[in-house]
């Protein structure tokens, strides 16, 4: 029921030919342009412009989880669009979802940036937002909006498990055989690119810029009998890490099972760096990992990469991996 | 399943002989002192420490709420210990929930801090939302934290309605009354005491420092038959304004009907400023705001202050108010 659609800060900006800032949209108007954007998803209930948003929780449980990302840490503004943002602040929250084994039911953001922030860079993240929930039918249902000096974005994801066990790191058991689902080493290939100046290859560099999460697949795994999964965040071997020490088992990898793509190895041999690294070290690909029962044919997008047996830790044909660790955030 | 409960790092600064910071506990060992403090709430199925938690939704459906604040901004640590930091950050996101009618049934916390930020900060902010949390029986399930230049906490808080309808702002009808639970204008003075200097009234410092969200009085509310809420954290006036406008209804106040405190009154007159401007537009204390049916008997805590009529705004004593407005968080 906001009637203000033209504040009078947009006005004077345009008076003055200036550009259009986020202070001259004001709290209430930035907020709006963040969740109206959306169109109402399938669990929505009670959207924004309340003192809170309601969801439908079918399951009567609800999955949450919430992600922060920094200017400068988890995205750098000459690298990645408003757009491309909006999309990775959206995916790494709705993989996580995924990765529960749950369907995603809704998303709320937290917007801190500095008052002279363009308001065009506020609606790339608005629309980015939008269209990756668009992937899984949900919307931004909720928001809040600050000044500070670091544009900093928070992200909260709402999941329902539609009946089924959550799928934890702590259920892989020996005999199992381990998958994956998604890409591995395309983001930190992408990385790599555009640590070095350059701007292409387009299919690794985007790869970095919007993650492609396999979410169907998370409930999918559920369905399969999964018996533990983790969103591949920090790493390969880093998160099977957590898999292997929450199961209290040993995480056993064979190289030859990875389908290193020929873009990887490309552009590996051009950097000489060795493709296997970004595989099984590079992060934000929001692939998704899992360990079946070892007697189960896994259909597609799931492909076996080793095997879970007595002991512990992650090793690589047999030997720990020598390669670079996970991605520590105070490191 | 962690068994490093000593860092590296924290060895080495007690060596040094240097404070220990957030940087030597690294990203999973501080993750796990802001969400492991708390004792499971009673609608935690799964706590901190997998990809996502997993609450209790008994309704079908879920509320959620979030909040950002900014060290400097939503409060200074020369003014608020962390402890207070935490018992505010959960408690503006525990009243939302209140203020839809409905019961908290968990947070999640996204924390971004200098690495150097003192550890003991970070276990005293974990303590205060612990703590708060207790007051509604839930806990911190899930956290995410980074590095950032700038210390800001992102809170997100979950309800759960028990089978009633969300008491919204939209509902509100001509010839109902309009009622408050909780304090107003606590935190104000205790601001303007701040700004000036003093640490004294502790009261009214501490009522800056720590809400006290009158959470049971917001789901009580609703089985009364509440037809709008809200939370009152920008000023009375102006959060009465968004009932007011969402309602399509004026609001109508009676100055005489607010029972101002001695203490504001003392402090007002020590300080030469009305009690009343921070009564009707201080915020901050998260009192709930409501309308109910005209002929309603209420009983406590809640207390009449005015009328729903037909019209626009808010009113008191049938003037519009002259005195300072709400907080716009980029003005």
């Amino acid at each position: 029921m906001e009637v203000e659609t033209y504040p009078t800060g947009r006005r004077l900006a345009r008076l003055e030919g200036r550009p259009i800032t986020v202070a001259d949209a004001g709290e209430f108007g930035l907020i709006r342009r963040i969740t109206a954007r959306a169109t109402p998803g399938t669990f929505t209930l009670l959207g924004p412009g309340d003192d809170a948003a309601v969801l439908r929780a079918p399951d009567g449980r609800v999955v949450v989880t919430t992600d922060l990302l920094v200017d400068g840490r988890h995205f750098r503004r000459d690298w990645s669009s408003a757009y491309d943002v909006g999309r990775k602040a959206a995916a790494q929250n709705l993989a996580d979802i995924a990765a529960m084994g749950a369907v995603p039911t809704g998303l709320v953001v937290g917007l801190a940036c500095p008052p002279d922030l363009a308001l065009d860079w506020a609606d790339g993240l608005a629309d980015g937002l939008k269209d990756e929930c668009a992937l899984v039918a949900v919307a931004v249902v909720g928001g809040d909006v600050s000044r500070s000096p670091v544009l900093t974005i928070a992200v909260t994801a709402l999941g329902d498990l539609q009946g089924r066990e959550p799928v934890t790191r702590t259920g892989a058991r020996p005999g199992d055989q381990v998958a994956i689902a998604g890409r591995l080493g395309w983001s930190a290939a992408g990385l790599a690119v555009l640590a070095r100046g350059f701007r292409s290859p387009a299919a690794l560099v985007n790869a970095h810029r919007r993650p492609e999460p396999p979410y169907s697949a998370g409930p999918r795994a559920a369905e399969l009998g999964a018996t533990a999964m983790i969103d591949v965040s920090d790493g390969l071997i880093a998160d099977l890490g957590h898999v292997a020490q929450g199961s209290a088992v040993r995480i056993e990898l064979d190289s030859a099972a990875f389908d290193v793509p020929g873009r990887l190895r490309e552009i590996g041999g051009a950097l000489g760096l060795d493709p296997m690294d970004w595989v099984l070290a590079g992060g934000e690909d929001h692939a998704l990992a899992a360990a079946f029962p070892g007697d189960l044919a896994l259909p597609t997008p799931w492909r076996v990469i080793g095997r879970v047996t007595e002991g512990t830790g992650v090793v690589v044909d047999g030997e720990p991996f020598g390669g670079p660790g996970g991605f520590d955030h105070f490191a």
